[in-house]
């Protein structure tokens, strides 16, 4: 599970303005005098030959000291939260629960510890230059981003396993995979090894949506070992401590979740203040009604109590809780839209002005700010809600749900929804949350979760791309020109799955010496355009001119001239 | 291999003025007092339990009548390709040929046969009120987009086999897959299969890209066995006719094999006649040169030769021989870009324009025309090569490869190029050729080709969605309605894939009794977010209003009213 990728690439580090910022990229020497690539790398120390892993201890806390060289939080003697103390004393969940805990950090009386705080005070954190670092970008853009709240940097104080990342839309499109078991499926080990799988295939954070039981454990599990930001939805876990009865929920239940989730290091809390009750009504004659799994919750409640939900009316002490870990807000689509029909609707729209209500709220405390997106959306509407969202939420990060562009297709919903995802991403989106083949259908195994992680890599990528991010033609020109030159190893060392494009081509080549050939068994060597591309350019050469390209270039303008001067149009348009 | 599906979808005929013009359609009966959803079926007669399949008979000729009622094509005494006379006699062949052979048709003297020709005479055939009654559309629509050369409707008089079919963009998008064996691998009988199989997963033509031996059988049993047009690319028999070598292939070869396969019935021709002379140095400075199999030949052919192509200067008689036969002209874009790198380049839309004015010239003789485009296209530059293809080529419908919006993913280019395909579709393309999971690594096998038409049908459904055409919608809306409804056997049954949407399902809750529970091991019972709006749908419902959406507008909007009313404010913006 752990071993390095079974390909030439190598871990190398950017080492910053202190020797503890080392910024990890994956690097991929070139044959024929071509320069290695560095690409982007997510996969923390577990594709580090010299680091040493062991799930037991976790990851070391390589931001430990510059949390702590701060000086603004407070070691507790212990957790806080009434519901995680009881869990920790019962002696039933020894067998599960993770071993090596620290004590949680949280703000000193009076501090703000968020990553926009610092911003906002002109500081450029070891995070904001790690970051940098990573993206290429000045660590000056990264404070001023953060500042004006156009980006976040996840980073509880209580997760300094974290290799920092940034969401944002002057930088990288990030992608996010959700993991988590169910009340029906997966145990804890499952999910850790989902983690640790879909970092290493590119996912930049990790969302664990576990319903089943034992919820706190394997979060700590995964929290302990991941090198991605990790995001929950702590309604979730609150629903299950009042046995499911969505009615029974009490701010006090939902506040000691969030204590006890941002004490162990979640990084972002899906919350979905905006299910306001007034806009419940708004859903009842929509063909899928509410399909989020927060907000239908939140509707329940609120039409039970008719009243405004506790997340909404407690909000503020919410963004209080937020600023004092430095856990980002997710607001939460609760409306979103679950199928083409609902896209783009009064109840959608309506639910993200208040979005951009609480954004403000939020702002006022510090607290960074992501927006939720859809979900289910035709190609033509998905213009507008980037749109709307960039006005109505103050340019808070856009983080969709791919969107899926048609409804049919269960199954390979991870492709209906690439193609919004990557439209999205280049409209502005800053990180696109997967979908994988299973969507609405079952849990996702390991494949399925590469399967998710692979199409929305190449989404993420394709929007890069489109917004001319200046490093992303970098690894499709090295790529293509690897093609072109029939440098097979190349080419299968820089694909996005090295394993799967190695294996394709030997499926009908297997031979070693195929990889040395100028042709594929897709067209045979008779009619590789390439091949024959490169005869031109060789026929050229030996015909006179030393350099093949100034050979056509020069030889055959000259012959063009003479065409054309000899009246060389042979049709003309009626 | 010729099974019907395995679901309780039914094959049903619409039948139109006369009762041999019978448009399958495939029916899928729903639950719960639903009506039953209609969709487009591109399966011939293989998923008709009534009809008796012989491959080696080949399908029934139910265009024959048509054709010959008409009166103005001759039954020829035999084949008049001079090779193909070769090969007939060939002994050497008998065990790889196709034994029933009909004696082809060719237009008499004088007339011409193409449907554009019937439509520009203002006559509806038999072929365009198929078409009109499979689209759901006025046949006097259908007739005046052919007529006006907006739409091609591809109908060799020797392929009576084919299902008419529209292409053009007032139209459903239609799909391509491309089969045919390399000189490395695969058999005439695998070629049959990939045909029937792709054509059962949606392909709506297809393309018979071999280039190995046997070439003229392997075309010949696709042919006789085909629900759908098929087109070619006759430059790469030529090629093989003179061994290989690119300079050798004479304007005589190629004409021959025009004829040998226009006899044979196939219904369009990919011709690469906009690879000028003066064009082949723009793309010296390319990443990837010319990356299409005809360019490159081509550009080989026209450089050792110092002069245009023959496919240029003979094309008037390249016009007579398509009019004479009804083969449709599939303008081949020889000089596409094969790398992000080289997009929307000189050399690309100088091309193009060429393809413009050989339209009109092709018009001339009323052939019908296509324009084939790219290619690899990053997203940003997707929509000019949709704008600049209708203006410069007169509104001839685009038929695009594609496009790939990255080069990086190998192994995964079905999606990199679905991202595009839905977008161009979305924007006016006619047809989206496929692109299976081993492009530029290997000849698709049989799982590659459903995965690349999957993924296709899935591109060309959003796109028909994008731009609003009137059944679309319906299909998404009955799937998400059985969705919601927790109608699970209908919602596999609407899928795209319904084989692959149950087993999925069943990967995790394989019980029977799972296919009425209302939750899948997604979210588990308590968290499905379907099942908690139901619960709040109903609860509206028993709490003192009858009719359940009532209460829930109704009571709720009060709610919210006073809600209002009484200041209910709780944050403003800053």
């Amino acid at each position: 599970m752990t071993a390095p990728r079974a390909t030439p690439s190598r871990k190398v580090y950017l080492t910053g303005s202190r020797s503890e910022i080392r910024v990890p990229m994956r690097e991929i020497p070139l044959s024929g005098g071509n320069p290695p690539v560095r690409l982007y790398d997510t996969s923390g120390p577990y594709t580090d030959p010299d680091a040493q892993i062991d799930l037991k201890r976790g990851l070391p806390p390589l931001r430990l000291p510059w949390i702590l060289g701060r000086g603004d939080v407070d070691e507790l003697p212990g957790p806080t939260s009434s519901d995680r103390r009881r869990r920790d004393e019962d002696p039933a969940l020894g067998g599960v629960r993770f071993a090596s805990v620290r004590r949680p950090h949280r703000a000193r009386p009076g501090c703000r510890v968020t990553q926009m705080h610092y911003a906002r005070r002109g500081e450029i954190t070891p995070e904001m230059e790690f970051v940098a670092l990573r993206e290429g970008m000045p660590p000056e853009l990264v404070r001023d981003e953060v500042a004006r709240g156009r980006a976040i940097l996840p980073a509880n104080v209580n997760h300094p396993e974290t290799e920092p990342m940034i969401i944002g839309r002057r930088f990288l499109v990030k992608i996010n995979a959700n993991i988590g078991n169910s009340a029906v499926a997966s145990s804890i080990e499952e999910e850790v090894e989902k983690m640790t799988w879909a970092t290493r295939h590119g996912a930049d954070t990790v969302m664990d949506l576990s319903t089943g039981k034992n919820i706190h454990e394997t979060r700590e599990w995964i929290l302990r070992n991941s090198p991605v930001p990790i995001g929950t939805v702590p309604i979730y876990q609150a629903l299950e401590k009042v046995g499911g009865k969505a009615e029974e929920l009490t701010w006090d239940v939902y506040r000691d979740t969030l204590i006890e989730q941002a004490e162990q290091g979640v990084d972002y809390f899906t919350i979905h203040a905006g299910v306001r009750l007034r806009y419940i009504p708004l859903t009842a004659k929509r063909v899928t009604g509410i399909v989020s799994r927060g907000g239908s919750i939140m509707a329940k409640w609120c039409l039970a109590h008719h009243q405004e939900s506790f997340l909404y009316t407690h909000f503020r002490e919410i963004c209080e809780i937020m600023a004092a870990y430095d856990v980002a807000f997710s607001l939460g689509d609760g409306l979103r839209p679950g199928s083409t029909a609902d896209a783009n609707d009064e109840a959608q729209f309506a639910e993200l002005e208040t979005l951009g209500e609480l954004t403000t709220v939020a702002w006022d405390s510090d607290a960074q700010v992501m927006i939720e997106g859809p979900g289910h959306v035709p190609m033509h509407l998905i213009k507008e809600n980037m749109e709307r969202e960039l006005e109505v939420c103050h340019e808070a990060p856009f983080y969709t749900l791919g969107p899926l562009t048609t409804d049919v297709a269960p199954g390979y919903d991870h492709i209906t929804s690439a193609i919004g995802a990557a439209m999205i991403g280049w409209f502005g989106t800053a990180m696109l949350c997967y979908v994988t083949p299973k969507e609405h259908l079952g849990l996702p195994n390991k494949k399925d979760v590469k399967d998710g992680v692979i199409a929305y890599k190449i989404a993420a990528h394709a929007a890069d791309l489109a917004k001319g991010h200046p490093r992303a033609r970098e690894w499709d020109d090295a790529l293509s020109k690897a093609r072109f030159e029939f440098r097979w190893e190349d080419q299968f060392n820089l694909s996005l799955d090295p394993e799967t494009a190695r294996e394709f081509h030997d499926e009908t080549l297997p031979a070693e010496g195929a990889k040395l050939a100028h042709f594929c068994s897709m067209c045979g060597p008779h009619f590789c355009s390439m091949k024959i591309t490169q005869d031109v350019r060789d026929y050229a050469a030996t015909h006179g001119i030393a350099e093949e390209t100034a050979a056509l270039v020069q030889g055959l303008k000259e012959k063009a001239e003479e065409f054309r001067k000899s009246g060389g149009e042979l049709y003309r348009p009626a």
